[in-house]
């Protein structure tokens, strides 16, 4: 591609026209073998973002993606292959227990997660609390493990969609990212090489979303469906609440056990629910239940007879971990101080705020402020409060696992605004929003 | 200026917001020293190009410009001091008679041009074909020249103004150019860098310009107005006609002699026209004209006395060219073929498109395809018939000087369907479309 091509292109782009599948394909392999250099691609990428790209351009530009470099050949591995991929949030540890419980009802899960990013957790950092635990395996390896198991649980390879790496990077440091069609195309390039038979997206909206409300999460659900009947994947999307954290715990190791717990039949009911409502998505799209009170009844049964938590201990070893934390969460780490947050008068929760408790999260160093920072696993918030509950003042709202007084004092003032109170009950507020697909 | 204080700032840009003065300056101040990548800036421009400056940020990212290197300091220099610019076009060689004309009524031109751009001829790469002329003068011998003759002709130092030299780069490359404040920035900060007392502008309309439409360019000639005023100095403007080439020579040779023909009293009306309309200007905006009628008197007499011819041969020896040129024109250099475009019925010249013969005339080699190409000075077009003349079938429209039948042959569908002809004559257009300032 000639610069005087590219310019055009970014031009034609910059005016409100329309780029052809060509056009498209030729710029992302271009970008992708370094002959179109990263200002062009940021003028194109903000370009995009203030004018849209159209589904007639936005499923050419993903399939560039997508073949930007290796795809999975999962083609020896019988089952039905489906994965499922959550836009992030606050607490959002479902991948753990859902993933096991889906693969124990005989549909293979090939999950590739992510880190932290922002203000939101990422399930890569919470499986690498787990003592030993290699989230990042070659191909083979991971072809191998989900053949044998009907389960891996890794981050994205290297090799598989380095156009997304690269666009997604850029994005990051041009302003933007949060674009639907740039959203949409970065993940399902990422989840249409892990070639599956079917997917199942959990969009987020609210406070601690990237989509602060329902009809941009709508947008962006039906955007991705359309990309994944475009490429002939069947793609479901449910909408679910992100207006608070999800469940209890946010953080890694707390959020690990939160995840075991949820397989021992335990657990918080708004997270057991979302795993559930997302488990019956994935067992519909595999054809492995007929309907959702058969697909229910499947998942229900693969947590209370231990196989759904057999299989995770199974690949926690298969995945260099130590499977013994199933059993033992005293293995995870912890941090060595603690604090409480209390409700300053009596009243009910009207709003925990899921940003503002994931941004104090991300300054305990639970995640990381620029991408080069380590995570440390054992610290931690544990949301005590939650919308509807009633508290008197001096009630816990939060207990704070730290390690670093400083980091500490940097997340409460966070803690202390996330929560609002109010003399009246909140109107309830459904788990799940909606649904696309 | 950190990393994430740039994303912000993109963010805002692109959002419809509007950045500080101190922002607007730190952020031209890091893109010159270094640290904002040029990826980020390619985005910055976008959303800079999509969204607008407002005024109040147009003047301190234009100041923040001006102040990215050197400035000139003419303080020695006793006379007014005034600089034209124009935005560019075909046939546009007014600025060689002008220079010399405006000097000769005693007012000081420190002239900085440019080289062609586009389909556009540029002012160097005409002074280049005398031959051993110089227009790369380091600041101490361009003071020098000013100093002793009132006039120098040459192009931007690389002292001045970094930043525009890298956002121009980066804007041709990024499909950023044709934006207005991006555009008057660039413009005005390089003229003000001059250390001037009055500033006039040639704003050109229509198909060969860069502002195609009246409305388009009195925005931009007002914008620029403004930001002379802002920074203190006078700036006047004429929006002049270029939807047709301006005088007969389109090339740099030819165009040289063309300006040399002024100087003698001969010359095309319209190039003798415009000349005088803007010389006009320069002597009121430097006062040493109390009105229109006296300055074109002083023009004259600077024409018709041979001092205009003198000021400029002096000034041609000064930077090292050739000074016999002025008397013998056969001293420039001249193409070794000819060919001639020719009416193909009879009727009245409706239109002769001044873009497609300076796409032409760069395809013959006057012009740069690529930033690195050679210019060579002895090929061009000498247009022979303009709107309203009357044509019969086979009346020359266009002599083309060539040196390579190939570029001919790339020239000449450009040149075939330039002229358009008519049954009518066509309405008058004026030369001088309007005034700002």
């Amino acid at each position: 591609m000639s610069r005087l091509d590219i310019i055009e292109l970014i031009e034609r782009k910059r005016d409100g026209g329309t780029l052809t599948p060509d056009e498209l394909r030729q710029v992302v392999a271009a970008y992708t073998a370094g002959s179109v250099p990263d200002y062009q691609m940021a003028a194109l990428l903000m370009a995009v973002f203030l004018r849209g790209f159209d589904n007639d351009e936005l499923v050419p530009w993903t399939e560039a993606m997508l073949h930007s470099g290796d795809v999975l050949d999962l083609g020896r591995v019988a089952a039905p292959k489906v994965d499922k991929h959550s836009t992030g949030g606050v607490g959002d540890k479902v991948s753990i227990p859902l993933a096991p419980l889906v693969a124990a009802c005989g549909v293979a899960v090939p999950m590739m997660s992510g880190r932290g990013l922002g203000h939101t957790g990422g399930t890569l950092d919470k499986l690498e609390s787990i003592p030993g635990f290699r989230t990042r395996l070659e191909p083979a390896e991971f072809t191998r493990i989900v053949e044998r198991h009907g389960l891996v649980l890794a981050g994205q390879s290297e090799t598989l969609v380095p156009a997304d790496r690269m666009l997604y990077a850029l994005r990051d440091a041009t302003g933007t990212v949060p674009s639907v069609p740039l959203i949409a195309s970065s993940i399902m390039s990422k989840k249409l090489a892990e070639d599956l038979d079917g997917l199942v997206l959990d969009v987020k909206v609210g406070a601690g979303a990237f989509m602060p409300d329902e009809a941009s999460a709508r947008h962006l659900a039906e955007t991705m469906v359309d990309l994944g009947a475009g490429h002939g994947t069947p793609v479901q999307a449910l909408l679910t609440d992100m207006d608070q954290p999800l469940g209890q715990s946010v953080g890694n190791a707390n959020e690990m056990a939160e995840s075991l717990d949820v397989l021992a039949g335990e657990g918080p009911a708004d997270v057991v629910e979302v795993t559930f409502r997302l488990g019956t998505e994935m067992l519909l799209v595999a054809g492995v239940a007929g309907d959702r009170d058969e697909a229910r009844r499947l998942l229900a049964d693969a947590r209370d007879s231990g196989r759904a938590m057999e299989k995770l201990t199974d690949v926690i070893a298969a995945q260099g971990g130590d499977p013994r934390v199933a059993a033992d969460r005293s293995l995870l780490p912890h941090a060595p101080h603690h604090h409480e947050v209390t409700a300053s008068r009596a009243g009910y929760v009207a709003a925990c705020d899921a940003h503002d408790v994931g941004v104090a999260a991300v300054r305990l160093g639970a995640g990381r402020s620029r991408k080069e920072d380590d995570v440390d696993p054992s610290v931690g918030i544990d949301v005590l409060a939650k919308r509807g509950d009633e508290v008197e003042s001096g009630t816990p709202l939060a207990r704070v696992a730290y390690r670093d007084p400083d980091r500490l004092a940097a997340a409460l003032p966070l803690l202390e605004r996330a929560w609002r109170l109010a003399e009246e009950a909140p109107d309830p507020v459904p788990l799940v929003l909606g649904r696309v697909g």
